[in-house]
């Protein structure tokens, strides 16, 4: 059943991360005032307003929360799921229901549409359905509880099939997957098309930066910079919490390894390219360059190339190059009024996968067979043993046969000298005793081997060379 | 001849229509306020100030030239361009002439580049050249009869070809039509190379929105927002008369019934949308927010897919997010002091036309073979009675073949059974008369036939599989 | 070697050139109030600082250059190279810094990548690099000797390679080549991530225009603008001197006569169409509306199509096309804060190469078999020679096949004659001598040689046919 899809099923395991990134971080992804400003228009709205409150009573949901998650995560991935809609529930029931009501329209749509039943299955229509209804609803400027904000919701979420299925035929040319483009297409068209004018449809108001804060490095403060690696992995399942993102980390570490030290390295790389280029450190310490970088980090270093050491350091720099889009994607699409949401994490691992080199140690997986880095690693470790094994088998024939061919030739050399002495034998034997006959029926008979022996010679080495 | 032209016949009606998006929508698809500006450069023109005067000589010239419109459409669709073009020329001159410069120079240059002679016969290059004439002479801020602006006229009329057959090598990669696009490409960048500062070539000066007015929906008025729907359909042939787009739909109800319903569906969501998305009640009334969903609803309603249920809705469903798309690219690109254009019709339509789905009810029609819906649908259901008939055809062979195979295993039977018999019989037979020879040949006989038959029987099961 | 590197080697040349359309023009792309910006940002740093003090001390070490480059042309192409490093040196030991240090980066990453060696050889990847890393010194505002610029020149070198790859797996399915794409993309992102305003990596403020200052005609100084020619060639090498100019001009007309035509074409279109759409005189007189036009002429004047006279102004147009492209995309780039780079020359030449003709007379080279006008010209005509000889030598076989069969038939025709005369003659003597047998013999015979041949004609014929 999974056979026959390939855009899809591959996308699995990293969307249902990329799931995640979604309610806290998008808005602050552009810059940090327009958060506040976000928090403020959240604000009157109590039912909002107590999630967003500043950490304290939140923050023991949400720890109580991802522990559960924590212990759940051994028995399989699929529970995170169901444990951060859980998490996201307590937080914010209104966003939660938008959420739901996008990916049920959007799984809707798909069956309406006929697509793939294997990927409508694992989720990836409903997937892209979430984000769009519920980041429409944190954008949304005109406080929970506003019903008329599911009508757009409905339409964008039922809209998802159809702009992933068409960006799909784009993308499968270059057998590439289209990770959350179709989120990204919709919740900015959506968000344009109204803007924060908008009598019924009212946005977050998000405006372009155009001068930077004086940064003194005297006020960086290492301890919360450390703690930004945990946040930046906890923004992407919109947990702003060290604690929590510590347990997230530990949580990935069990399910898979690899992934877990990608997400850890994304967001240092996140977190050093802010710094680097002069990011506002709450913006840092917030989270807010880690989470596009942990993506990205994730997607390259295992997921859709087999892990070797090439490939790693090729997530990082993969990570490094998100980070600078972040910073541009932002800038740009804020002069728009819309904030970057994760088209940097999208655009650089799409780049990163349209690389081509001669080694075969930087070896992309077909669309078709990508799982989690560790199942891949073992799917290209079979693919290069069978190569190897397969070379081996063609060297050890070709050596056989070498040795075969030697071996008879030696035979055949061994006879000829044989013959060629019994024949000197017998021609001196029938230079000594001319008159007997007995002998010479000895004499008779060698040559009669040897001409047996001349006549069998060519066939057998014809034979060798057809083996 | 039509054989083999296959991106450019194929566009041939549609665009047909698309020709007449063109001299009062497109300015004012941009904020109201534009164009009112417009209309007062325009203004200081007298031969042209008559024709956007507002609308009582105009409205008596328009009744007129669309009645006899109405007349002629009996004839055919082609008489339909003439009757346009005249009825264009009655009203503005100076964009008539510019068209008429347009149409020439493009198909001069198609002539030049070797394009393919049906596509240059059908119109097709001439006909993105009329738009880019027409729309230069109506964004012109200059006034009419500022002869210079041949200049650039000539040069992007010249490029029409050029700019579609690059745009054909990408999209006939998909098997995709190239619309409008080279028209709004070059319109576009003759707009923003020279901006509405330009003391040569002076654009209409489109200013983005950034405040909406108040909307009181006890000022609605419901006739005119019923007449809006007409006047949708009306603005696509440039007439902002309710009763000229009454007539332009009895007109479309004789040649294409079909594609007369979509146009009122698709100019009665982009109504809807408006008002769904708080567009000021004059721009609904005027029909802007029909045009380009006018365009999509055909597009997609039977015109380049075979019309069925789930394409009509598929139809509505493009409809409203071409409406989504005109708001949110007019926002964007008023920004750049540009118009909408047809932007958001091409790109709504290429979005539905990628999508794959696995049902057979959506069956998108091969671009050589896309003429007008009802013609599509003959095709679509002659290919379908073809299949039907292969499959039934096949069908029958195969109970043909069993019911073959089913009648000899029973004669076979039935042979074997006698055969059984007859030796059955001649046992008892010789056991009777153990002397007489005679019988016993009869008896020598039967075992004959019997072993003939069963060394006949494989074969003939052998062909029955074969076959 | 250079066989299987088809997106590489195709673009040596071209891009050797373009290598140079830097350092000066591009930051003067954007409106000329930005340029004495950037001068006087520059000013402060001395070493920079008389490499920019108007022409005199400067304009003597050029010409110096510059005539020495002229002389050392004779001898291949690939010393202009290092004279022109050479040149740049003398100017802006900072600038030529960041330049080694990007030719460096990208090409220890090009090798890292495993890309292809034959390429990393030709300066492609190191090419890109150069520029990279020269126009983010150039676009800095943080002066000379700023050494953390480094940091990014060299990250973004490195890139250089991984978009190069990801570009060339997109444009070789239409076989494009990638022309300056990945500085073109690299160089806008590292400025719209930093912006003007970043404390560690300020840029040069571009600032979008929004009005046009009056022209009078009367000051327009004609013996400057016929200068603008060699000076728009000049731009493209980073020199703003006419003679230097001009004795590029010269030293191209040895190496490449079809180039050098190619290139005063192109700076010349450049020029008129700044007139054309109103730039300001200085803007003209700097070459600022030249170098992109040059490159543009060029490249599709006999560099990737073999030139023809349709080509030939096939290339005109394109310089054409290429003047307006520059002006729209300076106007929209400036709103980011970004020049507008070599965008245009990229754009308007991937357009035409797109163009598909259904003439002979417009014929584009394999991407794999470009390198410089004079040889593609060659490789055109031997193309046609073997063609028109396939065919003269097909028509020769036909020709002779149907001379054959003429033969035939007349033998044929001739023996049928025979016959029936025969046939003639031997009825009469039949009717002559009706008892002699001897001769009826004879009568028997020639109607038997009939027979033979009637048997035989259709035979001989079919075999004509099938031949």
């Amino acid at each position: 059943m999974l056979g026959h899809m390939p855009v899809s099923h591959c996308t699995k395991d990293i969307q249902r991360k990329i799931n995640f990134s979604n309610f806290l971080n998008q808005p602050t992804s552009s810059p940090a005032n327009t958060f506040t400003e976000l928090q403020s228009l959240m604000a009157p709205d109590d039912k909002a307003g107590d999630s967003v409150e500043p950490a304290k009573p939140k923050t023991l949901l949400r720890v109580r929360a991802c522990f559960l998650k924590g212990v759940s995560y051994f028995s399989g991935d699929m529970k995170v799921y169901g444990q951060w809609m859980e998490s996201l529930i307590l937080q914010n029931y209104w966003w939660a229901l938008n959420g739901f009501v996008g990916t049920l329209f959007a799984t809707i749509s798909a069956l309406i549409l006929q697509q793939n039943r294997g990927a409508i299955a694992a989720g990836l229509y409903g997937y892209n359905g979430i984000l769009v209804g519920l980041l429409m609803a944190v954008f949304s400027s005109a406080g929970a509880w506003y019903w008329w904000l599911l009508l757009p919701n409905i339409f964008m979420s039922m809209m998802c099939p159809v702009v992933s299925s068409a960006l799909a035929s784009i993308n499968s040319r270059w057998d590439l997957p289209v990770f959350t483009l179709p989120f990204n297409i919709l919740v900015c068209l959506h968000m344009v098309a109204t803007g924060y004018y908008n009598p019924y449809f009212p946005q977050v108001n998000i405006q372009p930066r155009s001068a930077m804060p004086n940064i003194t490095w005297a006020q960086l403060d290492v301890a919360k910079l450390f703690m930004s690696v945990p946040v930046g992995i906890g923004q992407v399942y919109g947990c702003d919490n060290p604690w929590t993102g510590g347990i997230f980390i530990i949580s990935l570490f069990i399910s898979s390894p690899i992934t877990c030290a990608h997400a850890v390295i994304g967001s240092a790389v996140g977190m050093v390219s802010g710094l680097a280029l002069a990011a506002p450190f709450g913006d840092i310490y917030f989270g807010l360059w880690g989470y596009n970088c942990v993506l990205a980090c994730i997607a390259i270093g295992g997921m859709f190339y087999a892990l070797t050491w090439q490939v790693h350091l090729l997530a990082i720099t993969c990570a490094f190059f998100c980070a600078y889009l972040s910073s541009a994607i932002a800038n740009i699409m804020s002069r728009f009024g819309l904030p970057a949401c994760t088209w940097p994490f999208c655009l650089s691992a799409l780049t990163f996968l349209l690389l081509t080199t001669e080694t075969n140690k930087i070896f992309k997986l077909p669309l078709a067979k990508v799982t989690y880095p560790e199942k891949n690693l073992r799917f290209f470790w079979k693919l290069k043993k069978k190569e190897k094994m397969e070379k081996a088998e063609k060297e050890r024939k070709e050596v056989e046969e070498q040795k075969k061919i030697i071996k008879e030739t030696m035979i055949l050399n061994e006879q000829e000298k044989r013959v060629l002495e019994r024949m000197e034998e017998g021609r001196e034997e029938s230079e000594r005793s001319e008159g007997n006959d007995d002998e010479t029926h000895g004499e008779d008979h060698a040559p009669g081997v040897q001409q047996q022996h001349t006549a069998n010679t060519p066939v057998e080495v014809t034979v060798a060379d057809y083996v």
